[in-house]
């Protein structure tokens, strides 16, 4: 029996399964068009359905932010797990629990310090470990620059030790600050270059180094060439969100996901209109807050996803939402009378997904919600 | 057997058992000492084990923000729940549902087009709701004001239809705005004079109105004096957080919840700590921004939960955290090595608990985790 957007009870979590059918079909093609091999991260929707549509195969391969989302796909039968953290000491026992169910966990490093961690805890229980070295391509936060002394001393030291170091990898995250398809284009080229150029460095030491990955969604999408580059990861595209369309990776039109709310009251002398969703239910997230359209908590559309007279959740509380004209104008808002549905469109669709056990599946001509996907969050 | 901090995986949500005994004991003493009756917020918590300690009996009563909250505690025996969101029609199946447990569950409302609603829906399944009126006491959100010509209307509209008003209830959510003792006690008198206004009227209108309801920790801590009122509520007390401290109603000492992370890398030339705790361990929540003292993500302590060397989280990724120098110094900084376990507090202690399946429970004067106590997200 299919449930309608109107028999559920609010918030919830909607999936608009054609748009992100869309939007994998996008990636995927434009991964095929770049002659690379995908490894999709599934820390955006930590669910095996929608990351069944991602992988290539039954066995993945996949990337994951944590050891549960490794545990949790692991159990599905997934063997090839990329986990894309610099690896903690107290997380080694895990990986080696991964590694005794049949699982390839690769793990990440940007430091000697964590190689010698790493290779203690080899010798000492007699195991190997696939090891990836983290390149900075852009600043944003962990890595060694291609450059750097460092790399060769990892990449020398592990080798040394019995590990080989299977490759470099790279995450371009001030790509999320890029906002016009020429600088997307730039930043793509400049992390392909800088990790190709790391691979150089170690191959040039003597080293294989065979893979060669980079990965986020706007350099993804916005580069025209992968030239040395032997994988790609991404996640957000799967859904997208409005930091994704305010940079221009994407259109209004392309998001997935929104959070289904009640209009519960009014605030008429200011304009507001208040509703069950309110930070909880959309996360605390503000990625648009420095970009040209500052959307607020979120874009608020009508139960069929259109957006609404340029509404937005200018303010929330933890289960309250305060929608507003953008303008902040009082006179001439929509009274949208106690019990109308609306659908709001999240800053960042990972945070907001976040908060839910499941995706409520719509189908967006209908109105129908097909199934419910399990998700599941934490550590 | 009792683990140690140093035995968890990071992330992990720490507890500190004496700290919350100790901020439960200065919450019931002051509701104590103000003569009125207690029913604690859950939203917080959301757990068992941590309400039971806030409760007067273990039927209650309590204050909820879901009506998974009410769910939950109804199951565990709770029967006098009030749920403190104005009430969605499509939620109101389910108020009956619980009151089919045998709850008392009361629900809220502001306008006269929700009390409608209300009086539609007892009037078609013969049913009773207890209902109070939202009062606005400080233009935070919800609620009429106490002087609307509404409120005698919403009153009338109800008891004309076989409902009487049960009372009236606000929250002073602007009290988080306030940061000095003397703004803090004025916006407790203005919150218990508002509603107490409001109770006035409906009576000399005739109708009894006998709940007189006010809430938040920082009016419930800094009430001087609660004539009039019959009960208060309060929730993020029993953790405490930074926002909490930036306006003075407790010390970071005060603070019961943390985040324990282990540190993954460096990059020195910027004075940067990497640790796996980043937005999704901490909440994206930046209440401190607007304050005095801006602590980014979080205050970062040592494994002991003493402040350290004025280290901030100034930025975060999904899953990276980034420590600094609260001024951005780059020398000077101390090298904590790969692997160091910090404990960072919060920002907010409602969206930063939200993220994780149970609490570790500290004993803080030995490292030892005493046990885990299960909690609950969603809706």
């Amino acid at each position: 029996m299919t449930t309608t957007l109107e028999q559920l009870e609010t918030p919830a979590l909607i999936l608009d399964e054609q748009r992100m059918d869309r939007n994998i079909e996008r990636m995927r093609s434009q991964v095929r068009r770049l002659g690379v091999s995908f490894r999709p991260h599934v820390k955006t929707n930590k669910c095996m359905e929608v990351s069944r549509r991602l992988m290539d195969s039954a066995q993945g391969p996949i990337t994951v932010s944590t050891l549960l989302e490794a545990d949790f796909f692991a159990a599905q039968g997934v063997t090839d797990i990329l986990y894309a953290v610099c690896i903690a000491p107290n997380k080694i026992d895990h990986v080696m629990r991964l590694q005794d169910q049949g699982v390839k966990l690769s793990i990440i490093l940007d430091s000697l310090e964590t190689a010698r961690c790493v290779v203690d805890r080899a010798k000492a229980a007699k195991r190997h470990f696939d090891v990836l070295i983290e390149i900075d391509s852009d600043g944003h936060r962990s890595g060694v620059k291609p450059e750097a002394v460092e790399l060769l001393e990892i990449g020398r030291y592990l080798e040394a030790n019995g590990i080989p170091v299977m490759g470099v990898l790279t995450h371009a995250g001030e790509s999320y600050n890029c906002d016009t398809p020429a600088l997307l284009r730039a930043m793509a080229e400049q992390e392909r270059a800088a990790v190709v150029r790391a691979a150089q460095r170690l191959r040039e030491a003597g080293m294989a180094c065979p893979v060669v990955s980079v990965g986020s969604t706007p350099t993804a999408l916005f580069a025209e060439q992968l030239a040395g580059v032997t994988e790609v990861r991404a996640g957000v595209f799967v859904f997208f969100d409005l930091v994704m369309a305010g940079i221009g990776v994407c259109t209004v039109d392309d998001i997935a996901l929104s959070v289904l709310a009640s209009v519960i009251g009014h605030q008429p002398e200011k304009g507001w209109t208040i509703v069950d969703a309110g930070w909880m239910a959309m996360s605390r997230d503000r990625g648009t807050q420095k970009q040209k359209i500052d959307q607020g908590y979120g874009l608020v559309c009508d139960i069929d996803g259109r957006p609404l007279d340029d509404l937005v959740m200018v303010g929330a509380n933890q289960e309250h939402g305060i929608i507003a004209h953008r303008d902040g104008r009082v006179d001439g808002v929509r009274h949208l009378p106690v019990g109308t549905l609306l659908r709001i469109l999240p800053n960042h669709a990972c945070p907001t997904a976040a908060q839910y056990p499941h995706y409520n599946v719509l189908d967006g001509s209908s109105r129908g919600i097909t199934t419910l996907w399990p998700r599941f969050s934490g550590w």
